[in-house]
């Protein structure tokens, strides 16, 4: 399964698409099995994600030999199935950097490659992505034409997979499409799995059309590609010509009420077949075309065949046995508490129901799953729809908990506030992942929440400082039914406290004192994970002889005015700590202490901690918190630099860390 | 045209559904012709939504009469169309209220009556509303299986419009119904129009469907109903049976595909058809199912069906002439400055293009449109495409410029987020309607987006405050190249300014002094419209002896850091004055001032002053911005209260200023 040196020396013939359009036909086979062999041999080393690229080595091979990349554009839907394609096109030294630090991303990406013509890691883009590129080349060739020139008629292609159809961005982008008659490509890369197994009717739907039931009107399957194509296949291939009798071409589908011109399905693993649709399919001069492509996620490695879900996402893994290295973890995850703590508030309460949008592994609603089935909702790729279902369920007296990563609730914002805060319903917002991610990268950081949720009038917004104080909130929000609540939790494994037999709920609006000392000079008042780091930084700052208290402040909104208000009239610092940008909870402290005039008499000084106004590129965990100023030295240093010079600490640490702070312009 | 006494009479005795449950279904008519009399009339006073209420009055009347409301609940989409069923649900002595303050809304509201289980506002949010509710339903019912007992089989209606359909939003929803099998009913409210005629693929099939000519498999429509419908039609009533051989039930359409039961097209306005459909919908075992009504907009009133798009929302007018009583305006509407000046931009550069979300009119892109067609794309009511269309464009080196309402840019967050600003792709977003909006109340208000804007690394953000200001934007929007950039402006006229022939392109992040005194201890920072305020403020400041500074700051961000320092440092209050939620520009103020240590010395004491923490319900203008403690009595007041008091300016202003500015929790 290891790459051999045959393999190895064929990838270093093919470094470049341009490359690879001079392999024959008849060999690009064993690119293909060659890049195979590459991935699962880079990916066992940098983990990442393994199933959706080996699903589509074949598909990668043939666009890329087919198409004149990068001139013709490829948009990746999602972008986690790009490995081949970074392998092919000038990436494949790097390929072994995959999601570390100063190396490449896990998906797509514009500042990586001119290949990448668009950045893509939450779903369901790449239509919407690719029909404003082949617009702008309609308008391109207009103007061209206009003067009497050329313009290049670009293949636009979109490479989208059955789960991300589920997601009303999608449908919008086909609608449009549809109707606006722009030559445009569309891939539908069904393997019958987003992450998790696909849900919805659209998936019933595809499945029912792959396997060929439901042609209403299956015609002269050959004619129409004639009529379709210019150039039809059986003209160019006589390989195909048997193969081409099986597509479907035209009526009968709803891609084609949709205004699309349907092909397919075509076996995504088999070159002979590939090849020539895609050349017919570039050539037609209709747009737009739905190819149906048919692939297997993990296909060519065993163990990811056999387990998609688990395969999906891997950490390092032994390539023979497909093992996965997990290190035996220190303390539960956050997520797993989460979905803990929530089938104890089902067990107490039949009104307690969980939606997840396509995330039941990731975000402990798996767990729920099994325990409460019927209190279950995966809606799909649907963040919209879930948080207004969630409200029609809050209208009948239901509790329900959206299970949402923080950078996915972003997708349903105009439903958080029209639909939920505005009419004050009691739907649970439990937004894991918030903050930095560590190796998915600034697209999934969960950065935003705090600034997008505490404007909101109506909203309770919390954020949990470690695993118990989770299980807490869960106990919170199941109490709270006079109004939506969101709670924030970070990636990842907790800190190891003992957790809680059961959750008590907390009082709404207040924080905690962690650290007091009656001579502290300094308050660190932190909101969420970052806790642990502020009490080392009070430590640190305990060895320079400069005293500090700690407060937790649980909420950011409503703030505990009363602590807050009391911190800045007894300490000569306060400094606000939050993982999260700027306009969230610092700023909610900052209106409050100037409405008050906390801040009138220069008494006290006070500086907001955020995640910097830039976005931080994926490394570990640990560097990330140093780049963005959030790790104990940093909180240090900052209080260090704010306390009258006189009285500042003394010690020369954390001179090292890196000020990101402001940003470049 | 005008409701005549025995209409009149004729409603006094309908004032419930439960008494037109009463009214023999010949006489439903009857009710029918006076709701739509007693709507004229109503909004001929008040103004408001027209077209679309005159459009449902039949299926409003059929609907409370067949259905057991509100124990059945009816969720109408968007809630303009819902006069006709405000009126038949005992508000209809408040319906010359309507949209006026302290009056009715002008759409559907959970506070107000127990018939409005779901508020609306914004489109295509009632089929999840509904579904979520039937959802609940399901569960109740088994609950009480499991102890023996029995619950109520309520129906979970949602009634929305064809321009509805090319939101993502109904898709998503949809998709989920077809798997879950709950029973739903969905009521396609096919009027060929949204606000604008509508745009896209799936409008055009549903023409095609209405039209009859798509039906591929249109079987023994009376034989198909009588297997759906346990009670069918021809055995009920006789009347209905020929009508019934028309419709077509089940297989054949998209609707089928996606797991819906497709009932219809059914005439909207004829009882005779929707009674018997209703009640055998009702009756079905079957969900869900999808009820396709056509109706006329503005139907039974000459002048809106002549014209739907102009009768959409009318200002008063007169019933028998149906002229609609326009003031002239003292100066140009800043939609129509903003799309006046993106025609100049376009007429200079042909990389200019324009896209809209369905709102045409309401964003000046049907003037820009006329000028420009080519460059011009209506999407849909479909933001999430809108904006990543854009998106796309930018990469092909287009200036996309997205004109969309602040409220309506909630829609599209994440792919402001994930899709442009990340990837600091150059699109324009040109708020419209940013602010209070007046009489479209809360739903509409664009509040948060300096909020939910701000907190993004590589956005820059401007805020109009005046159309002459607009008119430089629009051409620094053209100019900015590098990376987003959103502009906002208020709803309505302009402050009546002269306007520059052209727009010049202000220097980003640069805000400009508006009035100076070398005497002045008091600093008004103004971001957008509120400086007419700020200026009046200071005037009132300076007749008590208090001498005023004032600035508009122009940019949210990048904030103009030596202006903000300077204005810190040269004064003893600093009050910034914005027209948007906490979080945002006075947020960034501060964050900036303590970042610099601008407030540890005591010496300048600031205020941020921002719209309420609370969804403020519509009323005009004036008393809104009274409410919100925005208009110049409050500003004064705030800087009184601020000033120390051996120097605060004498006077009583604004002792009637109702401070609302805390949230009620």
């Amino acid at each position: 399964m290891a790459i051999t040196p045959e393999q190895s020396a064929l990838l270093d013939r093919v470094n470049e698409p341009s490359d690879l359009r001079r392999v024959p036909e008849g060999e690009l086979q064993n690119v293909a099995d060659a890049v195979r062999a590459e991935m699962i041999d880079a990916v066992s080393v940098t983990g990442g994600h393994l199933g959706s690229g080996l699903g589509v080595v074949e598909l990668t091979v043939a666009l890329h030999h087919v198409f004149d990349t990068p001139d013709d554009r490829i948009v990746w839907d999602v972008g986690h199935q790009c490995y081949p394609h970074k392998i092919l096109t000038g990436r494949r030294d790097r390929i072994r950097t995959l999601r570390q630090g100063g190396g490449l991303s896990g998906f797509t990406k514009r500042s990586e490659s001119v290949y990448d013509p668009f950045g893509a890691a939450h779903s369901s883009t790449s239509i919407s992505a690719a029909l404003g590129m082949a617009v702008g080349r309609d308008l391109d060739v207009a103007a061209a034409k206009a003067k009497g020139q050329s313009a290049k008629r670009r293949n636009m292609i979109a490479v989208i997979g059955d789960g991300s159809m589920s997601a009303g961005m999608a449908y919008e982008a086909m609608n449009n499409a549809g109707a606006l008659h722009s030559r445009l490509i569309v891939i539908l890369n069904d393997n019958d799995m987003s992450i998790a197994p696909p849900v919805g009717a659209m998936s019933a739907y595809l499945a029912r059309l792959a396997s060929g039931d439901t042609y209403r009107t299956l015609r002269d399957a050959a004619k129409q590609l004639g009529k379709l194509l210019p150039k039809a296949i059986y003209q160019r291939a006589a390989a195909a010509e048997e193969y081409a009798r099986s597509l479907v071409v035209g009526g009968g589908t709803m891609f084609e009420e949709m205004g699309f011109h349907y092909v397919g399905p075509v076996d995504g693993h088999n070159l002979d077949h590939l090849l020539p649709v895609l050349k017919n399919v570039r050539d037609a001069e209709h747009g737009p075309i739905l190819l149906h492509v048919v692939t297997r996620k993990g296909k060519g490695y065993a163990p990811a065949e056999a387990s998609a879900d688990r395969y999906h996402g891997v950490v390092k893994f032994d390539v023979v046995s497909g093992v996965q290295a997990k290190a035996k973890p220190n303390a539960p995850a956050y997520t797993r508490v989460f979905g803990e703590s929530l089938i104890k508030a089902a067990d107490a309460d039949p009104k307690v129901v969980a939606i997840t949008a396509a995330m039941p592994g990731g975000t402990g609603i798996d767990l729920f799953g099994k325990a409460h089935p019927d209190k279950t909702f995966d809606v799909g790729i649907a963040e919209q729809h879930a948080v207004t279902f969630a409200g029609g369920l809050a209208t009948e007296g239901y509790k329900p908990f959206v299970a949402i990563y923080s950078t996915f609730l972003q997708r349903a914002y105009d439903q958080v506030v029209h639909d939920v805060a505005l009419q004050n319903l009691p739907v649970r917002f439990c937004m894991d992942r918030a903050g930095l991610v560590g190796a998915d990268g600034a697209t999934h950081a969960g950065a935003f929440d705090l600034a997008y949720l505490c404007c909101l009038p109506n909203m309770t917004v919390m954020a949990a400082a470690d695993e118990a104080e989770l299980v807490h909130m869960v106990a919170t929000c199941h109490a709270h039914d006079s109004g939506p609540i969101a709670l924030r939790y970070p990636r990842g494994e907790g800190v190891g406290v003992e957790l809680p037999e059961k959750g008590v709920a907390l009082p709404i609006g207040k924080g905690r004192m962690v650290r007091e000392d009656a001579n502290a000079r300094v308050a660190i008042l932190s909101l969420g994970t970052r806790l642990a780091e502020a009490l080392k930084a009070a430590d640190l700052l305990a060895d320079q002889g400069v005293a500090v208290t700690v407060a937790d402040a649980r909420f950011a909104k409503p703030l505990d005015e009363a602590l807050i208000l009391d911190l800045a009239s007894r300490h000569e610092v306060l400094v606000t700590v939050e993982e999260g940008s700027r306009g969230g909870f610092g700023a909610m402290v900052l209106h409050l202490l100037a409405e008050r005039g906390a801040l009138d008499a220069g008494r006290v000084r006070v500086r907001t901690m955020t995640l910097p106004d830039l976005y931080q590129d994926h490394d570990s965990p640990e560097k990330m918190y140093a780049e963005a100023g959030l790790d104990a030295n940093s909180i240090a240093k900052v209080v260090n630099e704010t306390l009258p010079s006189d009285k500042a600490g003394k010690g020369d640490i954390a001179d090292n860390v890196v000020s990101v702070r402001r940003r470049p312009r």
